[in-house]
């Protein structure tokens, strides 16, 4: 086991899945954010090809390939994060329905190829640069939180380069950026077609929402039943369980 | 009693307020959405002055009254429907607070003022004029329910150009123009700072939204906590009630 860790890095379970991902409490873990996007996303089950931007430690690759055949691509430009996707994905024994990318997502489309895949995700940096009093002075998270290399509209710039006519891009950000995600996504021919907010519980405001567009699909917004994280007790609502721990997406 | 009103013409309730209005079944009746607009707009409690625009039979600004001491003007273009507003507030001896005008949305704001009000509501005709097959063939629903007369953005813009600086324009509409209503909204200075989505009931779709903007305010959206109409046993919820019949606002 102990070939496949570096550091202070640790194999952690992925839930319910049969698979383990490598974390490091220094770098980044996965979050409930990428979790409920890998759920939320239409993908096609049987072939196809994917790519998830801003990957991380692969976690949306990761989850992904429980719900699909199709391949797919993670791209991340942090050395540290990209290395461990890799060594997940090689212990997951996933080499060759997962590949990992190490590169900037805004170069990315004509390296991958354009108007190519079937389906896009990417879980951005949620903070805008300027907040400079929210950095993280570790270099890791401030990449991975803020939006030092990637602005939101790059991030979705690129996901409509790699989309196929007809294909789905979808992102997990914060309620405060729905403008601007809405604004970008029509920017960029992707036509808002479902977006699901997130509460942290019954008689709050939401606090995170999924959003997936159609690359130049016709306008017809759906507003889906919101998700409660917790129930009154401060448990997982039962939606939320199942989501987590419910078994294979 | 028979001396206020015309035709087919009913004085109904106001729900739970001690108001009467003059409704029609061959012309409009108030909705639960122009309900829910007035009960979420923010308005200023003891002075200023609100306009409400596409008023139809005044019924936004009946309810309003309810919640503030300050002058409201409700605009409303067709003849008939002006006609049973001003009428049905000379029966709820309003007229000191209460007032009305036969004109255009899109010709009113220079008579009326430009830069000068606190909030400014409207319910506006909900479907694009092109949807032609759901044309009612009343002409008076027509002109109600569709952009005959007036587009969305139009009745965004005249909002805004009423508008003091800081002040607030709130809408309610169908979840399936939220992306025209939020770039029309920016477009004019007005920045969305408030939605709620209505549900049917748990586990629907969203099928109305309520949005609030600020004119010339700083990007700070909430998602605020969804509201349901129905339980599941088909009784309107607790909130809903509350709101319907609930007392003075």
């Amino acid at each position: 086991m102990e070939d496949w860790l570096k550091d202070d890095e640790r194999l952690d379970y992925l839930l319910a899945e049969d698979l383990r991902i490598i974390q490091s409490p220094s770098v980044f873990s996965f979050s409930l954010d990428a979790v409920l996007l890998a759920k939320f996303v239409n993908i096609p089950i049987s072939k196809g090809q994917i790519v998830d931007l801003c990957s991380g430690n692969g976690v949306i690759p990761l989850f992904l390939s429980t719900r699909t055949k199709a391949k797919i691509i993670g791209v991340e430009i942090q050395e540290r994060l990209y290395d461990m996707a890799v060594r997940s994905i090689q212990y997951n024994r996933l080499e060759n329905q997962l590949q990992m990318v190490h590169g900037d997502v805004k170069d990315i489309p004509p390296l991958l190829g354009i108007e190519k895949y079937d389906a896009v995700t990417c879980n951005p940096p949620y903070f805008l640069d300027i907040e400079s009093s929210d950095k993280n002075l570790n270099e890791h998270y401030t990449i991975a939180r803020h939006e030092v290399l990637l602005t939101l509209d790059e991030a979705i710039h690129a996901a409509s380069r790699l989309l196929k006519q007809g294909g789905k891009a979808a992102f997990v950000h914060r309620p405060g950026r729905l403008l601007d995600i809405i604004t970008s996504m029509r920017k960029h021919r992707l036509e808002p077609k479902r977006i699901r907010f997130i509460y942290p519980k019954m008689g709050k405001e939401a606090n995170m929402l999924l959003i997936e567009g159609i690359k130049d699909g016709k306008p017809d917004l759906k507003i889906l039943p919101p998700l409660y994280v917790y129930d009154d007790n401060n448990q997982y609502t039962a939606e939320m369980s199942e989501i987590l721990y419910g078994g294979k997406g």
